[in-house]
């Protein structure tokens, strides 16, 4: 067993939940009444409702980034059901919210789950007045818990690593000539992460051919968005080290038609 | 005359002024100048423009949440005119906004106003470069002083509470066999919330009749939004104790047309 | 050389990165690593994308309300490209951003910038996976460092001030008998404020004529927006002593086609 983490101070914050409704207030206001002094900080709060897998690739994105502590985390279309509520330990985070596969890719870049448990034990959630809103009444009442010293295993029953449900970030598929790929993200400026290292594409040169939605045409590596030409498609190293199509000012995403989970295929050009 | 209230350190803050614009950010600022330790939870920006009925609905939801302390609640189309500017003592929290119905039902969810200014001493208000931003320059000030400490007689003249101006929350009218109802508010997942109490429909049974939108639809009572069988409508008792409307994992309100403020009859099946 | 700013605690952050992504909540996390004391405050993350005279102008509406501190703004479509990065000194604030005009109106109004230096010593940078997420890797780090009492010459280069890309807010250009104006920013309620202060147009009595999108209109002065008659265009001296035009409780820039740019023609009506 290992040793202790130090008692954590900040809870990084991420739902699908939205900014218009009270929810996210709602867990903050849990929270301050809670551990006065956690600070609360968000990721994003407009995670498409219920996109299990968009949660948890911001989650990813960010997570070498977050300050060490508690990682609430609440995408979660299948509340009501047998799926479980966790807290699970990995390097130094403490990550609360649903088994179903949200938390498990920012678990494994962390190096994987220490411990986890079951959020069975009813004495650290509010009760509701109708059924459960379980980001009200069990995830964040933990995650402000946790922010208080109570320890990992008083919210429930340990449970192992090994069962919890896995997350889907897809693999790219290798042929000799190609490289098959997908949209992961699709940020703020339009620009479209694919699931690519840039080492996977090293050897088809500055110039490759892309093919996606029924087409085929010329990408041009460039070292920042701000130089790719006018009219040409770039691929740019992103800031998170990965292969991303960009135009310049523009969103690559409606001028091309990449959404996220759009195949696209890399191969060195003619 | 009630017990002074402990000096508020929470201001849980609601605005239809979205989050697109500085308003928020800048009367966040006149709070940190006045008053640097208060502690603001934002509850929600996007009330719709000028929506006091959906401003004073999403109060209600969230008040017995909140944390103690000062609840600064701003949607006011009518600044400018001769509507009140007021400070309103209800329960352990003391609401700051204009006298238009947007305080009123949670005030009176918490046990109705024992005390209430007008916010007539400018004293405490900031003076502005062009006509008033009530938000920035009356209501931001005087919630950041209220957890200084200045007392709530201190912020102008005081009132008869009986003179409020009340809230609007529909009630529903009941039939011998039918109870017309409206819906609510539309929540981030497309749920439906009817101004129904389970209790008022406890006698028709577990299959009923909806009718809206000049047609008659077959519901379901259903435990959970999983339990919700595809293609058919549940009724779920939702997380504030309410009946909702719902699809599971489709939004009720696009796929039905149920928009807030929409009639709803309910009826037991035939 | 002026006597030192005293260290400071605030930092107000405006960015063109919206709320969907996490980019906003990384940056916040690299803050309250470096400086878990600081206290940031959001000015507005919904800045169109790479408008960086949208963001100037937020930043100008902002600035008297800010609290003294840090200003962390970043629109930056030439990251990448040889902008600088900037610390500038002006009032009582240290602006952080990239000189590439978004700053200068905010400086300008404080009196113009005391000192400047380019964020050139990576001593005080993030390393990056890929190529530099400039708010990320550089402006949230210097901001933080700035609240931990780093001097303003230890982040880089000192610069001249009278070199930094000027802003491009819009004069007015002065008839005898008419001002022409453009509109400046339109609102989250539609109001559509002009580059036009009060004394330009006093002459002009009352009743004014507005030409705009090649029609002719009438304007009325209004005191507030709840004076403006149904159906009438109202001309109100906004909250930030601007004239701005108005619709009563409807939106002037959607009903009447003024967007931010749109030219305007204000003369005296016959």
């Amino acid at each position: 067993m290992s040793a202790a983490l130090p008692v954590p101070s900040t809870i990084s914050f991420l739902t699908d939940y939205g900014l218009a409704d009270e929810f996210v207030g709602v867990c903050r206001s849990v929270i301050r009444q809670l551990s006065p002094n956690a600070h609360v900080i968000d990721v994003s709060h407009d995670i498409a409702a219920h996109d299990v897998r968009a949660g948890s690739l911001t989650l990813v994105r960010a997570i070498q980034y977050l300050a060490d502590g508690v990682v609430l985390a609440i995408v979660d279309p299948g509340v009501g059901t047998a799926r479980r509520a966790l807290a699970v330990e990995a390097g130094p985070m403490v990550f609360v919210g649903p088994d179903n596969g949200l938390l498990a890719p920012a678990v494994a870049m962390l190096g994987g789950a220490r411990r986890a448990v079951s959020l069975t034990n009813e004495e650290y959630h509010l009760s509701a007045p109708g059924p459960t809103f379980a980001g009200r009444d069990i995830f964040a009442p933990v995650a402000a818990q946790l922010t208080n010293g109570v320890p990992l295993e008083a919210f429930g029953d340990e449970i192992d690593p090994a069962g919890l449900v896995p997350g889907v970030i897809p693999l790219t598929r290798q042929e000799a000539d190609a490289v098959h790929a997908e949209v992961l993200w699709v940020d703020r400026f339009g620009n479209a992460q694919l699931n690519v290292d840039p080492d996977e594409i090293a050897h088809f040169g500055d110039t490759l051919t892309l093919e996606f939605a029924s087409t085929a045409r010329t990408g041009h590596r460039a070292e920042t968005y701000a130089a790719i030409k006018t009219g040409s498609i770039g691929l740019v190293v992103d800031s998170y080290g990965m292969v991303s199509v960009c135009l310049d000012r523009r969103p690559a995403s409606t001028d091309l038609g990449l959404a996220p989970g759009a195949p696209v295929v890399l191969r060195a050009a003619d």
